[in-house]
Order: structure tokens, then C-alpha cells, then sequence
């Protein structure tokens, strides 16, 4: 059977429900190892890409970005807000949706959901950051903001970095108590944890994914033991950092493309020669990563386009190899592709006139 | 009856067939006037807008941009595309579509294709500067270039400038000849001529629309005439102009966004100091515009991300009250936004489990 994909130079649309559908047959842990691989490929093909900082759109409420980059082939972008207010009136704080389209044309081929998508490679890309940075033998894991990302941090770190133990901490206890109900029977032995510092105690890998818009401090330097990785996920956004700058400064930091992190992450509190390594030199070599098991490292991660272009194009072909999604037509067909003004004249069927207006 | 937009918080899809039938339920006039409307409304309160030069991303086939856009209420992009060589294979050279979304949530309220909309919003804008900057009595335009906007040009400059004769010029014939046909008994005296020079000679105003990725003179100093008002539209990337720059020196020179046409417009070709007027200044009165009959005026016009966030509420608006678009389903529902894990144990109906796998 052939996918309309593959015989339609038309625009594929994955909406939630298909990326829901792609998740639940193919399993989560394929999806977050599929989407883990692809970012590992991309990221050693670094120079292959047309890479620029994020364009965001500051209100008093939130940010709304877009993240475009592109290869040779493909043209990817990421439309994505963050308000931190929005759970309160029942919407998610992180909405997103991208777009693959190919650069020889310009033609959009892939719009598909990316909310779903995003927590999937931001915790597969926190989890193949940590399986090269980590100590090998690290087995428990602090989780420190127990929001719509955090479970699937959890399952990232179980399935492609070996963490078997969980410490859980979130100002909001109903947010804890749901990762707990979530992850009961997946092999992970959780506790919750009373503060920030009971959770981190004893881990060797603290993961940071905590939602406000401020200056906050949830990690300090009397919290850190040697050895640690630290996965800081939440400062990630001009005004929006977790970490005490003390916490940075005794440690080796890497970074994922270092002009964006710059503004938005961690290191946006540091001074601008503070040394950080970009995490592909570490995959491909020109980097040692961690050269000492009582080193400190961090992985101060922002969220970078290259992981948004792997999971589309992860996405697309789970969409095709399973026969999900169906076919938008965004571009006007003309038979004259100089005689726009002649598609005025053709009939036209629309989708509600053939009955289709549910939401799709 | 109440459209689904109006009841429901998803995403209002307006397919390429969409946008057709509201302009033909409209007609193209209405929508030129109504957006021209939407257009000068919103330079009217330039400053409310949180403004960015576009970004680009350059191949050696063509350009794909995103333009973003922003005031208190409503966050804009166009992606758009422009590749010269893809009428060879059947494809339009520009196409585009664009999203509105809420500022204060993030949430994307509109997805539309922008490919029709934006011939339509670049004529209208063009025909709002030339009824400001050219001279009152204007009646007949040159329009070199006859390609997919051409049609859109002359009727917005016949309904909203008075435009009454054509003179045509375009490399390849047969697009003069398309151009010709499409407006034939629409109360234009139109007249093929066999260059440049011959169709500029006499106009009142001259509009460029060209295509060709490159430093093109299509304008010399020699063919322009006092009191012509030139409306400069294909001269709009870097690397791509129309104007010599002699006419550019003999001329009052108008532009949308400074920062982005210092880039993009003919005045790439032009020293940094070159004194331009940004044309909200004169829609305002903080600029007299033209100041005498003999004065040439150019319109150095690139498209601006603002005219997209006018033609977007456009036509969302047109949508609405006729009754046309469906509703995508692009955001995961969750009745607890901080369990996006669980919707992974939600059975889920996808379109084409519905059957509704139509191209929409």
C-alpha cells in the first residue's frame, strides 16, 4: 500500500491525535530511542547545516519562537510558546507544531503536531547528552519539576542512560503524585522527596525541568557532590534560568549550539568568555566530554531547531511506514503556474462541502 | 449559525480551495479594497507592532523566509518561498501560508494558505502607496513583468488608483498573452508592446514585477519621465533588485520596514546613508510624500510581515461570516495540561480512521 505521501507532492498533516496514534503503536521507548538516533546522526553531521539563534516574541504572559534551520535537502521550523500561566486556565504551557518543506522547491511536505514531539526529543536529547556525559554507572536520578515533561525525561533516562532510581520534587505535590501513578510498574523505583536538596542528595544525575518564567534558583552549590551530571532543561529563555551561577562555575558545561545558549540558557547569567563546549564536538571526538569520574558536568539545554528537524522527519516516516495522517492542500493548483489569477476561474470543492468539516 | 471558530479553541484550517471560494463568494474586488483597508488600519498604528526584519534561509535554487509579526493581541508568520525556476517544473515560483496565533496564550487560532492571499495583499499594498505617493490624475501603468501577480496588480491599481490603460512588457510572450486574456473586459485599455522602454513611455506609474534571482536593470534612467511614480515589487531579496541605481538617486524614495528593505529592496544597491522615508510617515501626515507633480516617487516595496498579519485577519474574518474552513485538531487535549503523558492512554480517532483521509 502506498501512502498519499509518497504519491502526492501535497503537504503531509499529522495532527495530535496521529503523533498519539504513531506513539501508541509504535511504543514510546522505540519512538524516544528512534528519536535519539536520528539527533545522534544529525548532530554528527553538524556542518551540513544552516544553523541561526531562535526568533522569539516576547509578551508580559509568554514567548512565542520560531526556530528555522536547514540542510541541504530539507528546510525545517518550529513554531513553539511557552506561557506558564496557561495550565491554570487548563491549555498547556508548551503548544507546538513544525513544518518540513524541501529546499530545491520551497514546497511545505510535512505539518504535523509538535507539543507531543517535543517532549519526546527534548527528553531523548537530555538522555543521549547524558549517556555521553554521565558517569557509565549512573543509576539514580533527581528530577526536579514534575510537569508535562517529566515523565518522559524518566523513560528517556531508563531506556538510554541505565537509571533505575527516581527522586521526585515539585512545588506543586498533585504534579509529583501524578509522575508516581504514571510511572507505577515501569521498572523505576520513585520516591517523592520533600525538597529540592532531599531529591538531589546521592544522585548522579540531577534533571532540572521546572516551568517559571523568573531568575530562579533551584539548584545551589551546596546541593552538587562530585560526580554529578546535571541536566538543566528549564532555563531556557532570556529571565528564565534554574541554576546558581556558582553551580556553573564549578563545573564543565556543555552547551547544544552555543550563540542561542548563550541568550536563553543558564549561562545567559555568565560572563560572555565563560568557556562551554558544544555537545557535538564531544559525539564526534574533537571533545573529550568528561575526562573524570569526580568531575561535574552540565548540560545547560535550551532546545535547539537540529532536534525539532531529527523528530519531524523521525515523525514523517513512522507517519508513512504506519499509514497514518492525511493530505492537506495549502498550494493553489494551476495548470499555469504563471496564471495564479486563473485558479479564480476553476470550481472549487472544499472540505466542508463534502462533509468533512470535523476536526481532523 | 455559529462557525465552529467561534465555539471552539483549535485551529482554523483555510486550504488553497478555501481562500478561492471566499474570493470568488466575495470577489477579488472586495477582498483587494477590503484588504487595502485592513492594510492602511494597521500602518496606522505602526507602533503598536513588535516589528523584525524576515528570516531567510538562501540555496543556490531559491529563498524560504519566515516573517513574524506581533502586537498586544495576535502573533503572525508568513513562511513564504521564492524559487525562479520552479514554473520549469509545474510549480508556482512564490508559495506560502501563514499562521495567527494568540499572544496571550500562544495557542495558533488560524492556519491559512497565503499563496492567493498574498498576491492579493501585495497588490493591495502597492495600490495603497500609489494612491498616496502618485500623482492624482494617474491613468495609465506600465507593468513589466507579467507573471503570477500581474493580475492582481492591474486590477488593484484599476479599482483602488484609477488606473484605466496597460502597457505590458514581459520576456517570455506568452505571459503577456496569459495576462491579456485573463482581463479582457474588465474596463482596461491594455496594449502589449515589444520592450521595457515602450511600455514605460508615457505611464503615470510603472510597476516592476519580475522574477529572475539576480541584479537586474529592468528600470534605466534614461526611460523614467517626471512625475512618474514607480512601484518597484520584484527587487525584493538580497542579491535581486530591478532599479538602476540612477533611479533610484532621481527619486523620492518610499519603503515599508526601513531595517528589512536596507537588505532586500533596490536599495541593497544603494549606501547605508541613502535618506529613504518609511511609508507609515506618510499615512500619518509626519511625511508631506509627494511634493510636486515633476517629482519621480519610487515605492521600493519588499512585502512586509505586517501586510500578512492584515490579509491573515482578512481573511479569518471573510471565513467566518461565509461559513468556510474546517478545524484541525493540531494541540493534544488533555484535562490536566500538566499529564501530557496522559494522552498516550487515550484511544484516539484519527481522520483517516473516519475515512476522511480526502485531501482537505
Amino acid at each position: 500500500m502506498t501512502h498519499p505521501f509518497q504519491a502526492d507532492t501535497g503537504t503531509l498533516y499529522l495532527s495530535a491525535p496521529d503523533v498519539i496514534r504513531i506513539v501508541q503503536r509504535m511504543g514510546l521507548s522505540a519512538c524516544l530511542a528512534g528519536v535519539a538516533s536520528r539527533i545522534e546522526r544529525d548532530f554528527l553531521r553538524w556542518h551540513e547545516f544552516d544553523k541561526s539563534a531562535r526568533v522569539a516574541s516576547h509578551s508580559e504572559l509568554g514567548v512565542i519562537e520560531l526556530m528555522p534551520i536547514a540542510d541541504a535537502e530539507h528546510f525545517a521550523f518550529k513554531y513553539v510558546n511557552g506561557h506558564p500561566g496557561n495550565t491554570r486556565d487548563g491549555l498547556p504551557t508548551v503548544m507546538a507544531f513544525g513544518v518540513l518543506a524541501d529546499v530545491a522547491t520551497g514546497a511545505p511536505r510535512l505539518l504535523s503536531e509538535l507539543t507531543l514531539t517535543t517532549a519526546i526529543r527534548t527528553a531523548a536529547m537530555s538522555a543521549l547528552a547524558a549517556r555521553t556525559l554521565a558517569r557509565p554507572d549512573s543509576r539514580r536520578m533527581a528530577l526536579v519539576g514534575n510537569g508535562a515533561q517529566s515523565e518522559f525525561q524518566a523513560l528517556a533516562f531508563r531506556d538510554l542512560v541505565g537509571v533505575r532510581e527516581l527522586r521526585l520534587y515539585d512545588s506543586d505535590a498533585a504534579a509529583s503524585a501524578k509522575l508516581l501513578a504514571n510511572l507505577a510498574n515501569q521498572g523505576l523505583d520513585i520516591q517523592v522527596c520533600a525538597s529540592v536538596a532531599e531529591a538531589v542528595r546521592g544522585a548522579d544525575i540531577v534533571t532540572t525541568v521546572t516551568a517559571d518564567k523568573s531568575h530562579a534558583v533551584i539548584l545551589t552549590p551546596q546541593m552538587i557532590e562530585p560526580g554529578m551530571h546535571i541536566n538543566a532543561v528549564g532555563g531556557d529563555c532570556p529571565g528564565k534560568t534554574e541554576l546558581h551561577p556558582g553551580v556553573l562555575l564549578g563545573a564543565e558545561v556543555f552547551v547544544e549550539f552555543e550563540p542561542q545558549t548563550r541568550l536563553e540558557g543558564d549561562i545567559q547569567q555568565m560572563p560572555a568568555d565563560f568557556v562551554v563546549t558544544e555537545f557535538w564536538q564531544v559525539l564526534t571526538g574533537r571533545h573529550p566530554g568528561r575526562t573524570a569520574d569526580a568531575q561535574v558536568t552540565v548540560f545547560d539545554s535550551v532546545g535547539f531547531a537540529l532536534e525539532d528537524y531529527s523528530a519531524l522527519g523521525f515523525m514523517r516516516d513512522a507517519a508513512v511506514e504506519l499509514d497514518i495522517g492525511s493530505m492537506l492542500q495549502l498550494l493553489p493548483r494551476t495548470p499555469d503556474p504563471k496564471d495564479l489569477f486563473g485558479v479564480l476561474r476553476t470550481p472549487v470543492v472544499t472540505a466542508e462541502m463534502q462533509g468533512e468539516r470535523a476536526i481532523v
